[in-house]
């Protein structure tokens, strides 16, 4: 099959990849993939992949079952069956020492005409939800994950910084309890995307100060100072993004301050899907190109712009 | 008076020194202090404090008034009466913006025969609790803060890095919520004292993996690095030491792994002073050595030997 094929650091658009076939789980048949950031740390390095690059997608199920010719979009985490690690005892799958990460890490991914996943990690798709807004539930449910992990109201004030695919999802998704979110950012062109969005937004030097609760969506030792001094004392700063390599952080100002810091990674599906259903939060408006596979190459040089918003990789049936 | 004064980053032993007379506050005849690492992070330059140093006693009010002749203890963060400040108004008057700190910052502190603070910060030390457990209280209390900013339970696994004298006061104050705790350090001495309080003690070689917290009394990059090796997928790290100096954090594994890490710093006096009524923690153990104000200087020089405990300065009436 056709498919993106990263090997020793090296992208290369492959045509002659064998299907995923795992026994004990359902082939999905890939219609639209999305690229994340976490793709292009992949590529930089931040893991050893050898196979096929992507883990966003929503696509039909091949195999004979229950779910068979469904629409769905799938977990990234799987856990062996079965697994009795301390993360599976607790409930906390998405932490299995045992897991296999799809197209990040030991297991191919989405950026292919097929991927292969267990069937508890696939969720059905609902009619009304169209491919291009389904594509968006997993970077949406990292965004939900935040909510999951801090408790956040209508009295709270909330500044997201770094207006890029997964900072706008994370702010539209605050905004649903009621807070004040702003937006924080450079670029003037993510800023007006923001306010397109229903989101207020501006740039540093105009950012309130003192927030209950900062979500660093930067990836990058700047914006995680940037984000630091916007948390009031005893409040919460929420690290949305993988960084390659290490930061430098004044961890006495943390200890005065007692700030809580707080990471935060994959998030619930069904919730994600829900905000879809709803139509609660926009997520088409952030496409901001789509490639055919066979210019695959292209849609993650695209990805790599700065400023880049979401590049979703079509593929053909 | 008598104290110990510092003044661009240098010591001296005085005996000119003004009693501190401030409109409004409670002037206290102090009996003993004690040195706290905070103290020798002030030396080295932490703040830039020019004045008397100091923030751990017990003492006698000498004013007329309410508390006179009392015994007391203080909280060491001193705001404006009336502040309006956003930590104020949020209650969290130990953040307040406009606070001095009691002999680290913007305020002259203990090691003196006399100090001065407002009446709203002392609280009275029953008659059951002597001098040298009462001056554990501060300290004490910031060991409680740690429960107050995250739930612990009889089913948590918890380990103290650092059988310093905080660490122990921390890793007593948890034991008290039923969970495991496990005391790791390096040091024989402070392993076998952490033990004759009741406390489990190893080395890092032999600490329990996976923990639900932990709490990084160490204050150096090691210890750190060694407490977040401890932590959980989805645990909590407690930063209760101030490091002078900037830490190097891999961000991306504290993302992975949606660790919580908190800054922790000054806690509740009454929960502390009940802790000392109830003798359900030990403090007089901790005790290594006391001086006289007049061998102040000695004192200072032993807290700064590798793995002292709690130094004790008793000024003579």
């Amino acid at each position: 099959m056709h498919g993106i094929w990263l090997e020793d650091r090296r992208l290369s658009m492959r045509t002659d990849l064998a299907e995923p076939s795992i026994d004990g789980e359902v082939m999905v048949r890939v219609r639209v993939a999305g690229v994340c950031n976490t793709d292009l740390e992949v590529l930089r390095g931040y893991r050893s992949l050898n196979g096929i690059l992507g883990h966003e997608f929503m696509g039909v199920v091949l195999d004979a079952g229950p779910l068979m010719g469904r629409r769905v979009v799938g977990e990234i985490n799987i856990r062996p069956r079965d697994c009795r690690c301390a993360a599976c005892a607790r409930g906390d799958v998405t932490h299995c020492a045992r897991r296999t990460v799809l197209g990040i890490n030991g297991r191919s991914g989405t950026f292919a005409e097929c991927v292969s996943l267990p069937i508890e990690n696939l969720h059905v798709v609902p009619d009304t939800v169209p491919d291009e807004a389904a594509v968006f539930v997993e970077p949406l449910a990292a965004a939900c994950e935040v909510l999951e992990q801090v408790g956040v109201g209508p009295r709270d004030r909330v500044v997201v910084v770094g207006p890029g695919k997964l900072g706008l999802l994370c702010a539209q998704v605050l905004a649903t309890t009621g807070c004040t979110v702003t937006v924080v950012g450079r670029r003037p062109a993510a800023l007006a995307l923001a306010r397109r969005l229903g989101l207020t937004a501006c740039d540093l030097a105009n950012a309130p100060n003192g927030n209950d609760l900062v979500v660093d969506c930067t990836g990058t030792p700047d914006g995680f100072a940037a984000s630091r001094g916007l948390v009031r004392p005893r409040g919460t700063l929420v690290l949305k993004s993988t960084y390659v390599g290490e930061l430098t952080v004044d961890m006495s100002r943390l200890v005065v301050d007692e700030i809580r810091l707080i990471g935060s990674r994959c998030g619930p599906f069904p919730r994600a899907l829900q905000l879809l259903i709803d139509r609660t939060v926009q997520v088409t408006p952030l496409i901001e190109a789509r490639y055919p596979l066979a210019q695959g190459l292209a849609a993650l040089e695209h990805a790599e712009r700065p400023g880049a918003q979401k590049i979703l990789i079509d593929i053909p049936g």
